[in-house]
């Protein structure tokens, strides 16, 4: 499938509401638990939704937008939610989120980009170039990657607890 | 985590509302994609889920409480949806597994499982013995299971359109 911004912005918009019917009220049994050391809970990944809308995907498009002497993206710190989200409820995070994405779709949808400008390009500080519209299916295919992570935690949590149902359910041990 | 009913029960709520978040009006480019050939669909695993509220979860529990001869369960047939959902609207399927999940819910509730019901045992077609516990917590985690295939087959669809990113997004190439 071809990057389209007509159908990348319909799902870029249902992922706080999605998150939200998930998550909200969830009992913190499930939105705090990982799959381990060092792998991530629900919690942690709307934090760094959060993180992603404030320094990743907008201020990156901006940087190929203005095209100037250096094009060259910041570094995109993974870990930069368990810092920022220190002290917030779920909740907190979830409403920070919506509104964040929802400003950034506000922006998005101002530039009213043509195909010229999806093909500018930037420098991702790890893989060299990239186009603005690379930039944009990536925010999009993040999303909903981020939300199969979430469901692959949660159905981890019974990995025990359904007993030889386990054979049928192959993400428990993935 | 243990199987836990006053935990299961605010997953398995959840799951209409995230689905009609995610997917209700989201265009049918996303919706009807797939993984590849003989794999499903967003709009394939509202239908499976469908036939799971009305031949899997509860009636096997019913099976299982009523401690009968026979507490082997019919086998699932887990490409039914293709058959059922034949002609109806995705929107018509959130709504059908709404107000199903909601009554499989009412009826959860209204037994008030105790510990000594929830280690009764039943027969699984394929595997044997199963206690009712196991088969609750195969329910929950089902949901969240197809949840993250959905999330899967989504973040698949931008394979190519992400560019280098790919090799970021782990999801992609599973």
């Amino acid at each position: 499938m071809e990057f389209d911004l007509a159908l990348a912005i319909p799902l870029l918009e249902r992922t706080p509401p999605t998150l939200r019917a998930l998550l909200a009220g969830l009992p913190a049994e499930w939105t705090a638990a990982t799959e381990g050391p060092d792998t991530w809970s629900a919690y942690d990944v709307v934090g760094h939704l959060i993180h992603g809308e404030r320094t990743d995907w907008i201020p990156r498009a901006r940087i190929i937008l203005e095209q100037g002497a250096s094009r060259r993206f910041e570094p995109f710190d993974r870990f930069a939610q368990l810092r920022d989200s220190e002290g917030k409820s779920l909740d907190t995070l979830l409403d920070e989120f919506t509104r964040l994405r929802s400003e950034s779709l506000a922006t998005l949808r101002g530039w009213q980009l043509t195909d010229a400008q999806l093909s500018l390009e930037g420098e991702h500080p790890t893989f060299g170039v990239v186009t603005l519209r690379q930039l944009l299916a990536t925010w999009t295919a993040h999303d909903v990657n981020h939300l199969a992570q979430i469901g692959r935690v949660l159905t981890k949590q019974y990995r025990e607890a359904v007993g030889p149902w386990r054979a049928f359910l192959p993400l428990m041990d993935r």
